[in-house]
């Protein structure tokens, strides 16, 4: 075969298969292989100047050099048996890249494996669903340098594209930093759709609003600083009917939530980092929690009768905004303060301003928020979290009284906001000087002695606290 | 040398040597090895009828049969190691036992491992500290029943004992369990230990109370419903003066909290098995909150002036209470659930009430509450969920008035209470039928194709949500 491809990929699912196509859609041709041969025939038939490869022998010599592999297949074992069976079809000077949903320690130990053979890996996040990855995806790329400017031009070609026409790909760090900044995105996602998913049942349940008058709230929102790809979806759904029953859709689905396992990564890194991301953990366990629909059944209160005491009239819907907004700061708060811990732990020499220059458009994510905090990183780039950048702040002090009523009511009617009440904690402690931790020291002094530093002084200290004072 | 020795403990720190002395002063003849030949004569000096081991060689001869060997090394590595050098000593028939702070995962797979040796390997999760090491620890059992019972008579004469007289030893399930159980107290112990740090600051920095009034506050909830270990020492703790400049302990001790990472398991242990525990991953992120003392003093707020409206009198200090009963209860519930969805999840038979009973005394999480749990537990074995018992959920009602005064008023004045909160979202969750998950599955459905069930008929669906209804 002659070597007429510039690009493989591998693994040729809907994700593979509309990667091949966007690529051919800017004038690269993609060679193809999928253990399915049934997939390779697809792509075949869909894909512009497809190079089908029916082995993964046919592969390499399909290629020019030096030779890029995209990898799109299940994250876990099967990355690690094809990097197996592919590294030995390549040559020092490819590069090899894994689009899949990889845990990024998983991707930092393959490129540390593959050091030494020459071969360049690089893992890519990837966001914007099957649609994104079509038509435009977020592509976040934990990569050398040199192998980054390489598979540039492709991968700029086929990014999405923000309203000023600047491409969402960016080299966010060297090795796992793609996958990483993958994982905290969905940590993002799962708590910024439990704080639309607790406004709309606030409305809905607390205040009492019917659905339309909720849409048009959200649509409202939407057109101001609470745009977003999430809030713009949140309308059509509160709109729509369900075509067999004329019910409102959300009245037909079932109130019980997956997760697939990313979300709590997000919230396992921030620990592994020390990094509080408090919310995104509330976000997956109430999933959890959502799941659990049979014992809520079991359990169930009757409902307070809405509308509750305080949520009459705009002003109530207002506050409601202030909470979604001053929750989502928060939220990307604590996902880009987690960002910036990987740079010292790892060593990555990360640049999160390309990360919110990249989730501008094409990821599920993509928000108006995400402009200033672009603005704060370029003016700040190590900044080690964004309450900490003056127009952020003053964003979130701004929605911080309308977001202490929306909690507060909730609290006091019995209507479940854990996001909200979350990121408000988080909020309110960021900020506050001297916080309740002296107990749990002087606690885990008494019972464990594990010691205590001083306010005073520097050192360990340890107190004898069973003895007289 | 003579068989004389009826335990070896290997790994003669300072939990080694304490379970040691404990158990020689129940008349057990106590072989010992360490590593470092200073830890063994201090065993030898320390312990009665000591038997010291020079080397793993010496130990097994030392040892009648069928043996048992105690091993009290660091958690991870150390354990492989010295289970690989101990194994090929040991025969078929004896038990080889760990009783550091193992990940359950690990002590499943060493528990596997040798199987077909004839070894019976216990996972043994140790609460109550050093103190409780040397005169009475809580002790939870992963092994056989056959195991359990060989051990039994040794291991109940030096656990801690309930008022009534029972020893703390239970067999909780096999293999893992044990290790799992001490997971789950942790994880209890962080969330507890932060919903108190709470009350405290609350009390203090929004009620405006001196500390003496916090500790008379403490010294009366310890003599009712609240009465625990930690509310004990909390009031010891805020009773205590620093010896070198008078000041309250409190005030000396840095409010920067370290976190070992048990806390974290717990949490993930939790998403692992789909099970909500919100309130516990609270408690750990805010630990992390609580280190970044230089942010946090870079980004503070001037503090409100307390008293904060609403905290008057003996009333708010009573919704304090409130909030901290309340939120206990909801700590526990939530894990008991995760311990109750272990049995279904790997297929062990778990004893909960065995779980409440020894945890009646000697750890850390001991409680009043659980002579509650423990007679919910004998009346209904299998319950999924605390909340579900009548007895304990009316007493979470009881408190519920107060809690949400207490939350609200933390809410409205800016002081962070994320446990409190965290745990009444649980608790209101727990009991709506109609949750915000709806919202989420249509979003999920939107953006990714993932599905979602419907309320009226089994099966899963999916809407074209883009094209018009």
């Amino acid at each position: 075969m002659t070597a007429v491809a510039d690009i493989a990929v591998v693994g040729l699912g809907v994700m593979g298969r509309n990667l091949a196509a966007n690529l051919a859609d800017h004038g690269v041709t993609v060679a193809g292989f999928d253990r399915d041969a049934g997939r390779v025939a697809a792509f075949a038939d869909a894909v512009p100047r497809a190079v089908p490869c029916a082995t993964l022998d046919a592969l390499a010599p399909a290629l020019k050099g030096p030779r890029a592999a995209l990898m799109m297949v299940p994250a876990g074992p099967a990355v690690d048996e094809l990097i197996a069976a592919l590294a030995p079809r390549l040559a020092p000077g490819d590069i090899l890249i894994d689009g899949g949903n990889s845990h990024f320690q998983d991707t930092r130990r393959r490129a540390a494996a593959l050091q030494g053979t020459g071969i360049d890996y690089v893992g890519l996040g990837v966001s914007g669903g099957e649609e994104g990855a079509r038509h435009g995806p977020s592509l976040m790329a934990g990569a050398t340098a040199a192998a980054s400017a390489r598979i540039a031009p492709m991968l700029t070609a086929i990014a999405a594209r923000t309203e000023a026409g600047e491409a969402c790909f960016a080299r966010v760090g060297p090795d796992g930093a793609g996958h990483f900044v993958k994982t905290l995105h969905n940590g993002i996602e799962y708590a910024d759709m439990q704080l639309i998913a607790e406004a709309y049942h606030l409305l809905r349940h607390g205040a009492g609003l019917p659905l339309p008058r909720i849409a048009e709230a959200f649509a409202a929102w939407n057109a101001g600083e609470l745009g977003s790809y999430l809030t713009e979806i949140t309308v059509a759904i509160l709109g729509r009917q369900d075509g067999e029953t004329g019910q409102p859709m959300l009245d037909v689905i079932l109130d019980a939530a997956g997760q697939k396992g990313t979300g709590g990564w997000a919230s396992n890194t921030a620990l592994d980092l020390g990094m509080p991301a408090p919310t995104i953990a509330e976000a997956v366990h109430a999933r959890c929690l959502s799941a659990l629909k049979e014992e809520r059944v079991r359990a169930a209160m009757p409902r307070p009768a809405a509308p509750l005491p305080g949520t009459d009239g705009p002003d109530f819907v207002r506050a409601v905004g202030d909470a979604l907004l001053g929750g989502r700061i928060a939220v990307y708060a604590q996902g880009f303060a987690v960002m910036n811990a990987a740079r010292t732990a790892f060593g990555w020499d990360m640049d999160l301003a390309g990360v919110a220059s990249v989730w501008r458009a094409g990821c599920i994510i993509r928000a108006r928020l995400i402009g200033r905090i672009l603005t704060a990183l370029r003016r700040a780039p190590e900044l080690p979290n964004l309450l900490l950048d003056p127009d952020i702040a003053a964003l979130a002090d701004g929605a911080t009284s309308g977001w202490r009523r929306a909690v507060g009511t909730a609290v006091a009617g019995g209507v479940p906001v854990p996001a909200m009440a979350s990121a408000l904690a988080y909020w309110d402690g960021y900020r506050t000087e001297r916080l309740w931790a002296d107990m749990i020291q002087a606690q885990r002094d008494f019972f464990g002695a594990h010691g205590y530093r001083r306010t005073d002084r520097p050192g360990s200290f340890h107190t004898d606290w069973t003895a007289a004072s």
